[in-house]
């Protein structure tokens, strides 16, 4: 088949780049348009962009030109990495003209017929795209922040089984999580800041409407508290998070590592171009995982769980995710080729 | 008066090169010993020691020869910051001949008539020596692990006017609390890794006994149930915690910080040497502490909180300790001058 | 006497805040006027700076409102820390209006008639400011780019009693050199990056001005060819350079280093508020300087050189700078203090 | 063909655990034997190491039983990742024994009649092993030091076209180059350090043998004046090198751009299991190549030089290697390829 051409909106970011990068041989998308703020518009891809990825831009794209955010685009999906702010102005434009918006933005992850999805878990919640805006002829599908991609991958399979009640997650960000200009050098040198501006809210409010129920035209959130501590640490990427699990009695941390352990998404999803067989890997070394180690296992896409201990009722293990990849450019890139799947554009 | 010599007994560490700089000039001490492994014994301490820290070796002390760990020392105090293991050997050894030994090491701190102290929180266990082994004419002190040194600081104040339930600690350890020896450089860099050995353990198990009462001759624990999840982070000094402390239902965040904001010392502890006028220091600035700015402040002595957040009966707050001293050197020296003030030499 | 009110423009800077904390309780100056860009101006300065320095930011400007940097400002004295395409533009409009301008600005530095000071080196060459634009009331008086403040001032003493040849230095540049805008984090985390814009041409062309002789109205160059070579390097704070001298045949490592072991600034130099007795700190220990040790010594004002080796005509070295002190804030304020010494406001 | 046996000697280190890691599923070489020091020998091969590189251990070798050093080893082929005190007893007696010994310590490397081996560069050196000792059976072949794997890349090709007559060269070493014993963590957090044991010997040693010519029994130096300062700096792996070369006065930054650009490898080299096509990637983006990106490109065997600058006879650049692979595990083993492909075994 021919492929799929895509525009990459935010194409000059963290983010941004590492779709450009997961685009480059993708065997059903094409990138078409590269679109970016106005301060790069019409400059060559090649100029406009401060590269942070391994290896070169690749060579399809270092010279297209840059497209101001406002262009009218004519790709019939648009792969979004903006801002939370722009997004909300923009997006919904984008969906009223019949594009198929897939966000990394926050705007729209908790608007009601907005699906908010992380495939493996929740791929059903996909159907709500049906019951979207009257004046939508496209639609927006939303990935969830870069935490909540390892937080909710490693609930998901517990929720199956057990009911959760309280989650305590402690988060050691990677400084790729702020992008390319929400961070700069000195503050995070030799530190850690224990704070990050609406990452707690996030961490609080995503994962209860991805492990929720699909109800018609809406989703019942789970009904877990979620008690998050947000910190930045001097890590290039990958996102490490402590969590403390409580619940079910006879949830033990014996049985949630087989839980975690026995884990497959369904066939058709793992299947995708970004699928992976077994998103969840679980270690049973006492040191792992470990960003710098395991962060780009499965092409970035896998969440690792380990150290998984506690007492009945109470399961402790550590998460690791990349977040630019699995939290981030490869779950548009992802939801995008499910999109696909399930209704061929 | 006269200073009172003392033995720096594993002289050539992190925490030994720590001390040796705070006695340089010490009003009350003057460092007599330096003592260290086989290894070292025998050299001048200046090519014993790759020193780490800010400044050079003081010169008084530079051209020492280091004496091995088993030379029969004979200094009234011995200041002691080695393993664990050759702790458990030596300290009742050099306690039986009549020294008064301040140990960093954990081989004793929960032995029942060793006090295992932070003067400012629970002075008053100092008393325990009184009851000591028979065989020992001297004694053993004992401070706490260096991230118990800044948690159970925290908790302390709480303590007098709530009953705590629980306590949920994720750390960010810096790499110095490993000591010169215990850490590798490839393995932290760009890392997090999720373990430090028996590091969990000491978190369960001190504060209870820091927190406690004295009754006769035993402290009877504080019933309060620490969740701990420990990490190495890619920080040279500064530990820092993330604390979720859960109790009283009118313990809420704002009277949290007022306990903190209003804690002092006993005079006689705060006007020791080391002491300090206000050892928490309490930070309404939404992204403090950080390790990087805020470690050395009051000589290292002083314990941040910051992030005081939460709800009734759930205070949640950051917490940074300076591992290095008043996690390690400075509270060896800070029990060693409580000892003397009380009972000198 | 009563304190020199100043103004501090670009004030939220890294150089800025340096700027602040050096001032709190400075013997001659006091901050009037903080001043800022647009984004900045009628904040107060605590909420207009991301604080970046240890401590908290000094009560008794915390809440000054920050002006913005076109205001007409009153003060006999201005410290500039702004961008060189702003200063190219302001500076000279402050010189005309009868300001004492001390900038850290490259953008006049190579002016014939504007003095570029390291007033241990050069201090002579102040008395350029007298033959200053015609237009001008007031006058610019600007200290070296970061690394250069390290560099001349290990070569000026050697110019004393050696002709120089060639200086081949490679820089190792921290990440505050770059200000807080000017570098994110995520391009340097383990990372060295092998260029920084502009940086090599300054290299070239300061030190000879710097070095140089005062004739009349203007500077003859020192006649020395520099090769650099510039990184930047994961490192908070502190340039650290290595470098080849090459120069006359009875320029021997150990003269060298006696040289710059005997090195004096004049005496009404080092008795200034920012000034130190000997700038220059000579290292034997064969690993040092290191930025993370030594770079504090003399609040920032020493330079370190070590490792001096090499043989008859050619000399290698190690040198560290306080890029943010000796390289920049303390730079400004010394100059400034040089000013009001020989010349009273 | 079925794969030759070989023995990693040093087999927990971080080479060691490289070439573990190289050897899964290599076409021409299978592991029987690992082998360690004393206190290793004995464990499974999962419980000795400490395992730093991405992925898990080869579950092949995990549970293999770790040798000790003195064992009798039985396979034809040796490869010695040892520190240079052991390997001056053991390589020599191995090779006495009969055993090809592929060696990435320094002890036999500037040896007259021990090859020291750059394929692509000296890869007729290699004739050397006919006139080994006459007490050795088989032979030793060894690799240079981690940074010269660099910098005699970049050089040789140079050397077929000009003359060189001297190279500053300046080095930024990742702490992998320190191997997991050799570097604390503390001591390079936030750092620099501006030595390292041995390493600038070696940097002026070895480029002349591997770019100098082979004259019967011997190998005579190339007249190169090697001026190097070696620093470690916090990067996980990939060292930088910054040269300054000076040569012939038709030699100039265009032409040698050029040169590196057309460098191709002899066929039967490049088509070894562990060769590339082209050894040496020339950047032309002014800010690369940087560790964090390229040092991975060819599995870690390409050599990177960019920033090519400066004027006719002196050339400026940037050359990155990645020291754990084409500097060290990376190199042995092509050793060893390049050996069995003249000589079967």
């Amino acid at each position: 088949m021919s492929r799929i051409p895509v525009a990459v909106v935010g194409a000059t970011g963290a983010v941004g780049q590492a779709l450009v990068a997961a685009l480059h041989g993708h065997p059903w998308f094409t990138v078409e348009a590269l679109v970016a703020s106005e301060r790069s518009a019409g400059l060559k891809y090649r100029d406009a962009v401060r590269w942070v990825l391994p290896g070169s831009i690749p060579p399809d794209v270092a010279d297209r030109t840059v497209l101001d955010v406002t262009t009218d685009l004519q790709t019939p999906i648009i792969l979004s990495c903006i801002d939370a702010s722009l997004a909300r102005e923009l997006e919904p434009q984008w969906a009223q003209r019949g594009h198929r918006v897939f966000s990394n933005a926050s705007a729209f992850r908790l608007h009601p017929t907005v699906p908010l999805l992380i495939p493996e878990v929740n791929a059903d919640h996909y159907a709500l795209v049906q019951y979207r805006e009257s004046t939508w002829k496209g639609f927006i599908v939303t990935n969830p922040n870069c935490c909540v991609a390892g937080l909710a991958m490693a609930l998901g399979p517990l929720t199956k089984r057990w009911s959760l009640e309280r989650v305590y997650v402690t988060t050691f960000q990677a400084v790729s999580g702020a992008g390319l200009q929400g961070l700069a050098a000195l503050p995070i040198a030799d530190n850690v800041i224990p704070w990050i501006a609406g990452e707690e809210e996030k961490l609080q409010k995503e994962p209860p409407k991805i492990l929720g129920w699909l109800q018609g035209a809406r989703v019942v959130d789970y009904p877990v508290e979620i008690i998050p501590s947000c910190y930045r640490v001097p890590v290039r990427h990958g996102h490490t998070l402590a969590l403390v699990i409580e619940g079910d009695a006879d949830m033990t941390p014996e049985r949630a590592a087989e839980v975690w352990q026995d884990f497959r998404p369904p066939d058709w999803v793992r299947q995708l171009p970004s699928g992976v067989g077994r998103p969840i890997r679980v270690w049973t070394e006492v040191d792992r995982p470990q960003p710098a180690l395991d962060r780009d296992e499965g092409q970035g896409m896998v969440v690792h769980v380990g150290r998984v201990r506690g007492q009945a009722g109470r399961v402790l293990c550590t998460v690791l995710v990349h977040n630019l990849i699995r939290g981030a450019a490869g779950a548009v890139l992802l939801n995008a080729e499910l999109s696909v799947s399930l209704n061929p554009v």
